[in-house]
């Protein structure tokens, strides 16, 4: 005669039975779709069985819920487990299920927010939980919402700075409403992780960066619904759960092996029958209290700042002050800074709303992912540093690309204007980098009242936005009132007879103009167009320079490669016509140090240069 | 009577001298230049003072010799600091120290490699130190040579991730050739940092990672002095000096001052007159042992990997292979892993050549920066990751051009055409992030003897090589003892009747090949350019087919911006004529999840696209 069990020991039962569900769909998902990382899978099945079941607050039928918790793979690769956990919460299909990795479907490869309960992409490691943070941040700092940041990591991912970047800042803010989920199976791609199974490796960074941690058997489902527990009702810091896995659990052929990593099980049909057999267990989630959603703000028009015509300032400095400006009406502009407000000029809205304003210290990948993580939640973030440190977050800046995540980015100092602090400063590649980003933005203003419409401009842009902004002063050379619509440019310099056009944006702007009068005076007709958005250039406005002109010469501070210069050439080349004479000038040795002036005569990008190369230019065209 | 000074109370006034000399020198520059940052070099003026004249082992006149130790400002920004040093040290006249920051100057705003003395660029904060744990990984695992790394690193860079990417890799290594002396002046750039004065802070951090750390008062010569003397004797593990410091120490006018970051001293004159007035010492700075240089490897010709014609071979397997024929004969030849070798290839070198093989495991800066260390004594580093991933590491590879560093860089798993993982794993914008890189040579093979030449030519060229390899087989189109030289590209079908160029690489050459093909059956005459090399284009092959077919079809597996399209434009820009007609085929929506052939053809880059859009072109080439 056996003893009945006990309630608790019957919920082990059921949760262990639910970790073999998922174990089970993520075999059957893999093998259908051929590729796919159920190993990567079956390590954490149990660690979700237990989240889902008993911890997860989340109302599947309104995944924008605001006191749903969110859940982050940042170990995205598995996403076999994500899947099946979504059908055993009912929210997908069998059906849809097995359609993993295939041609038009929403289980992509990697989990995208194709599907509505996916807040982000990931499947680069080592950027769920920096995202995780935003939104925890959001919760605590800008929602104030109750709800709790649930992110499954894993192992080997630990090794990107970027986590410890996460680590550092969700300590530092204090966020207890945020909880990483380690699977410590032990092996990597290639072969085992660093620090093996040695989960106190793990610990004893962790609690050095101020977490708290716990340490258990990630397939002791009764140790796993404490740990969770404990982790929920730590205090005043974030808490990881630290789970010992095994790789493949379940299925002898795989489990714990090298060289299973990212392959459908040798034999599904054994394994499945390994793993118990298919279920059809359905859970109860359960839900969040019931909440209001925001009211959408009010769309507001910033009374932006007027510069006046002939003033000398910086673009950077206005697009502060319009920043102020805009986020003094809109109170859904948060903005982010990685240490380098005074140089940005974000500092003006640090002080007049810093409940809006997040320093994230020099730690540019965790800026860019917390921006990442607060738009999910309906955050209009404006992320700023210099233009060449951006470059430290491109990974992060592409994979918000998958995410379709909209985030407003600021870059100072850009090119070779900025003078004598050297090329380690000096943005040049920042106009390839972000042109490279799917669906982006990129916006590159001249002076001062076109660098604050623009910046307004950005708040309502879907997307990755980018404006690129100048140290030294510039001429304001349009009045307060006029019109930027993003996509457009201005033809500043035109007659009825131009023989050569210059295209440029932002610190050649002034150069240009002054090359156009010069070369007046030679009796030589220059057309000048501002092409303050980079990408989309406005292509019917450069179609009718290049034919009109019959020559067209691009100026700017960049490398020569995929910045404005290649901008203007693709959207001339898409016309289906012959192209016009077609001359660039751009930065081509390595700068050293120099005044601003004497770069851009070293650079062959100043007004002198500029005369030179559309003179010839002119001739060109007319021969 | 006072009682004579003991022989250690006079040797500390001396070096309490020459840190008064290198505060006054580092004032004068800056306010010589007019810009710089004379306070955070006044902050580390005692450490660097101590560390020239009892503990660099250095001979300024031989700075390549094999036993020097190497010193790296990983705070870049304190370059004032380092010139007063190369000045006290005599490796510099007074009169160059003040050319500090002009046009044409080798004393940049950041140190850079024209000054022989440095080895590395830098100023972007985080790198100094990941580069120098190549450098001790080098003298420890490659060199064996007993030189010390000695690291400057600023407090607020210790915000970067890249940072404890080092310090975990530094441990692991077991590295105690390596020591970092961290000055903990508290003040950031815009106000105080995350940890201000508590040393403790970070070296908890630090232990929980495996290092040694001490921590002093930066100001105390002596402390100073007993802090190196232990860092040298500390067995098995990398130490750290954390040395509370104060930042423009020394002038009551900016000493532990906000807002003094980043500019000359406002009475340069009164500061100098406090800090003692200038001084002219000379310091005999310790002398390495001497050694013979190693003899230069000879240069030997490997034996490539054969592949058969029309046998299917995926280009990253022919690169795994190549290289590890390639280490077989070049011994300066190393290799480095981001934890996908089994993926990149790179394993069948690991297998081979362990000792020349480093595993970084997922931290793919530590993975560049070790290279550009490592390339620093010598070493040819061939880094591997998918190329999507390289993007974590942009700005180590934008800095690694301006430290004139020799780097051969592969990225595995091209475009869309991976198939089922997704966009994550997709580089798709990996040709423009490496082509606006100053100097860099950018190849995209299509077939396996193509790429396996490839691989041998980047060991020969300068500067930052980078190889775009498809993780699917492509047929081998070319036999095994054709030339691909660096620059070139191939005219694989041409007739003398040609109404339209098709220009491929990689992946999509044999859709360009198989187009062709279809468009003859047409009774449509295409020439075929492979463009192996997307930088520099062969721009005469481009000219000449733009001239003589008037059409030019460019076809990518990236996305429109920066690739293989807009490397075609420029080529045909910088012409100087008119261009033909041009259209690009590129990736222009984000791709999901399906097979290989179905990605191709949703992106519109495979036979189908290329056949359609090239008999258009034909057609408006005609009219």
């Amino acid at each position: 005669m056996t003893e009945p069990l006990t309630r608790d020991e019957l919920l082990a039962v059921e949760l262990a039975e639910l970790g073999q569900q998922l174990r089970v769909d993520a075999v059957r998902s893999s093998s259908a779709a051929g590729s796919g990382h159920p190993t990567s899978s079956m390590s954490a099945a149990d660690l979700m069985a237990v989240l889902l079941t008993r911890h997860l607050r989340y109302d599947f039928a309104d995944p924008r819920g605001p006191r749903n918790d969110h859940l982050i793979f940042s170990k995205g690769h598995a996403s076999p487990l994500l899947y099946a956990m979504l059908k055993a919460a009912g929210a997908i299909s069998d059906e849809e299920l097995l359609s993993y990795r295939k041609s038009g479907s929403r289980l992509e490869g990697h989990p995208t927010p194709r599907l509505p309960w996916v807040d982000v992409a990931t499947g680069s490691l080592g950027q769920g939980l920096p995202i995780a943070v935003g939104l925890a941040m959001a919760g605590r700092y800008l929602d104030h919402q109750p709800f709790r940041t649930w992110v499954l990591c894993g192992d080997s991912e630990l090794a990107e700075g970027s986590m410890w970047e996460a680590f550092e800042q969700a300590a530092v803010s204090a966020l207890d409403n945020l909880t990483a989920i380690i699977d410590v199976n032990r092996l990597g791609q290639r072969g085992p992780t660093r620090h093996g199974w040695d989960t106190g490796a793990y610990a004893q960074r962790l609690r050095a960066f101020g977490w708290h941690t716990i340490e258990i058997d990630g397939h002791d489902v009764t140790q796993i619904d404490a740990a969770y527990a404990e982790a929920a009702a730590t205090v005043g810091r974030p808490a990881a759960v630290i789970a010992r896995t095994k790789k493949g659990r379940g299925v002898a052929a795989v489990e714990d092996q090298e060289g299973k990593h990212g392959k459908p099980l040798p034999d599904p049909d054994e394994a499945i029958h390994e793993l118990g057999g298919p279920r059809e267990l359905q859970v109860h989630v359960p839900l969040p209290e019931r909440a209001e959603r925001p009211a959408p703000a009010e769309p507001a028009q910033p009374a932006l700042p007027r510069y006046e015509l002939a003033d000398e300032v910086a673009t950077r400095t206005a697009f502060g002050e319009a920043l102020a400006a805009l986020a003094d009406v809109r109170p859904d502009v948060v903005i982010l800074d990685g240490e380098v407000s005074d140089s940005t000029r974000t500092q003006a809205v640090a002080e007049q709303h810093p409940e809006r304003f997040f320093e994230f210290y020099i730690a540019e990948q965790q800026m860019i992912a917390a921006a990442v993580g607060m738009q999910i939640r309906g955050w209009v973030p404006f992320a700023a540093t210099f233009a060449a440190f951006l470059t430290r977050a491109y990974d992060f800046i592409r994979m918000a690309a998958v995410s379709r995540a909209r985030l407003c980015l600021a870059g100072s100092h850009a090119g070779v204007a900025i003078g004598p602090d050297g090329p380690s400063q000096m943005g040049l590649e920042d106009l390839a980098m972000l042109r490279a980003v799917h669906g982006s933005t990129v916006l590159y203003p001249c002076d001062a009242n076109q660098t604050a419409s623009l910046t307004a401009a950005m708040a309502d842009r879907q997307g990755i936005s980018y404006l690129r902004t100048t140290r030294g002063s510039t001429p304001v050379i349009y009045g307060p009132d006029e019109d930027f619509p993003v996509g457009g440019s201005r033809v500043l310099e035109s007659s009825g007879s131009d023989q050569v056009t210059i295209v440029a944006a932002g610190v050649t702007v002034p150069e240009a103009l002054q090359a156009a009068r010069r070369l007046a005076a030679q009796g030589i007709w220059a057309r000048v167009i501002d092409l303050y958005t980079i990408k989309p250039a406005d292509a019917p406005t450069l179609r009718a320079a290049a034919r009109e002109t019959g020559a067209i010469l691009t100026v700017e501070d960049h490398w020569p490669e995929g910045g404005l210069g290649d901008a203007v050439l693709e959207a001339l080349a898409d016309d289906g016509g012959p192209l016009p004479v077609i001359r660039k000038l751009a930065v081509r040795e390595m700068p050293g140090s120099a005044t601003p002036a004497e770069q851009l005569a070293a650079a062959g990008i100043d007004a002198d240069a500029i005369t030179t190369a559309a003179a010839e230019l002119a001739q060109a065209g007319r021969t």
